[in-house]
């Protein structure tokens, strides 16, 4: 089954290396590029690399970000020499970011150092930024517009969300892979990331609704609440921030219109209005073997669903 | 004593360090930058960033260049993912290219990035870039015009040198800090480096002859040939390139009009013609001792020197 994966941090990415296990190539995963930033002198693409670590089996899976057993030599040496240091990288996932600047300074798009990344590290599934175009997430509090890594590292992602801008959404368009993806998908999976800030900026893109709309595969979401709650990151609050409920049914508002189904956690105390066909089964990915199980639940779902 | 020194790679820098023991802050290192190359997506400066590692006492002794037990962690994954790598540097020292290249790209000057790297090490004597405009250096061999560091690793430093480009040296001028340097030394010395390729890029920026001339101080050169041969590196290639004898008269007729004296080897086969004075003393520098014995040889044959 040829899936299209929409995915952003964690819970997305981990719902890819369980997709991996079943689908390897036919699997290709379509990014959130909006957490984008320059730090440490380098391009950093946080969602596509942890998404690409997680596939290539290098997650330091207990932190749940960065690659295992990598230290922070380079860093700690720029922080000596005093370059800013509020954006941390290990030795190894930086030298992605250095491949990654040093690739686009020679003129290639983001879409093609992510994929030749991917392939050095021997990943199977493909790893699709959104787009090739700059689009930057802000975040607006009561104390004014952060960019997206200031507010989560720098802010501690505590204070309200008022509300998220995406800086150069409007000439952002999605790369021809990520709509040819779209269009051959025999599924069209919206992982359990961020509804907001992960699966938010990538829907937003010019004419990306459009393409899910016009194919023919099932669209499903992955509900990032597990048992009431969500597993990692700040989700809720960027909920609150759209005057949406913090449960299955306020993702469900935000995908209104766009799914055709939804999985949700079994527990789930507030699940998605009885027009939304729902699956509920266990969703949390627990080690190789949860995340596989997952998976497998949401791909056997898809399979039950007929063209859309 | 004020001294301004000019060096290039290693014979330079480890007087450097001598004379740092000798003259702490009131050492400034004028350093050759026609090395310089983009490699690695970084700003590579090596003879300055050579030279700060003999100074910070962090240079690897027995190799030679970079930096004592420090790791290729960054320029191994950079080789898995696919980029050049026939240029290595180590983490530490990628480090410094990276804080380096990011300055640059700010908006600040070599000269600035060099202090910062050399204060956040705490290098006591001052490292300055010759110039803060580009020049690089290129090998003409029989094979085709070649950049320096192409030549040195990539060809091995084997090709016949049929002559030396500068390119951007006409453009190209001694910084403010340089020229202050000169203006104030109480001794000018030229470092036992490569003559034509360490040395040559510095004497040929516009003006700074014209600089060292018009300074009263003497002007001291150290022969790089010790025992009548070359410690390190392809400096004999270099000097047959331009017709001059392999030995310390060879340099001689290289810094002929400019110098007012000279340290050679005490076994030195081919010394300078009589009309220049000239110290035959112990020059080779093994080991810290080694470095500082050498520095106090020259600076004390320097203080005997009356103003040129």
């Amino acid at each position: 089954m040829r899936v299209a994966l929409l995915a952003g941090g964690t819970g997305g990415a981990k719902l890819a290396a369980g997709m991996q296990e079943e689908l390897g190539a036919d699997l290709a995963v379509i990014a959130n590029t909006g957490d984008d930033v320059e730090a440490l002198g380098v391009h950093v693409s946080p969602d596509p690399d942890l998404i690409t670590y997680w596939l290539s089996g290098e997650i330091d899976e207990e932190r749940g970000w960065g690659i295992s057993g990598d230290a922070f030599v380079v860093f700690e040496r720029l922080e000596q020499l005093g370059a800013p240091s509020w954006f941390g990288l290990s030795d190894r996932d930086l030298a992605a970011c250095l491949y990654r600047c040093q690739f686009l300074a020679d003129g290639g798009r983001p879409t093609d150092a992510q994929a030749q990344i991917a392939r050095g590290l021997g990943v199977e599934a493909r790893v699709l930024p959104m787009s090739d175009s700059p689009v930057r997430t802000r975040i607006v509090t009561p104390g004014g517009s952060r960019g997206l890594q200031e507010y989560l590292i720098l802010d501690g992602g505590q204070p309200q969300v008022l509300g998220v801008e995406l800086e150069g959404i409007e000439s952002a368009e999605p790369t021809a892979e990520v709509l040819e993806a779209i269009r051959v998908a025999e599924a069209i999976v919206i992982g359990p990331s961020n509804p907001v800030i992960s699966i938010g900026p990538i829907l937003a893109l010019p004419g990306l609704r459009e393409a899910i709309a016009a194919s023919p595969a099932p669209v499903l979401a992955v509900s990032p609440y597990v048992a009431g709650a969500v597993v990692k990151g700040p989700t809720d609050r960027f909920m609150e921030g759209l005057g949406r409920p913090t449960t299955a049914a306020g993702v469900a508002s935000l995908y209104a219109g766009l799914i055709d189904a939804m999985v949700v956690d079994e527990g789930d105390p507030d699940p998605p209005p009885a027009e939304i066909p729902t699956l509920a089964a266990p969703t949390l990915m627990e080690g190789a073997a949860g995340r596989v199980r997952v998976a497998r639940t949401v791909l056997d779902y898809a399979a039950t669903l007929g063209p859309s």
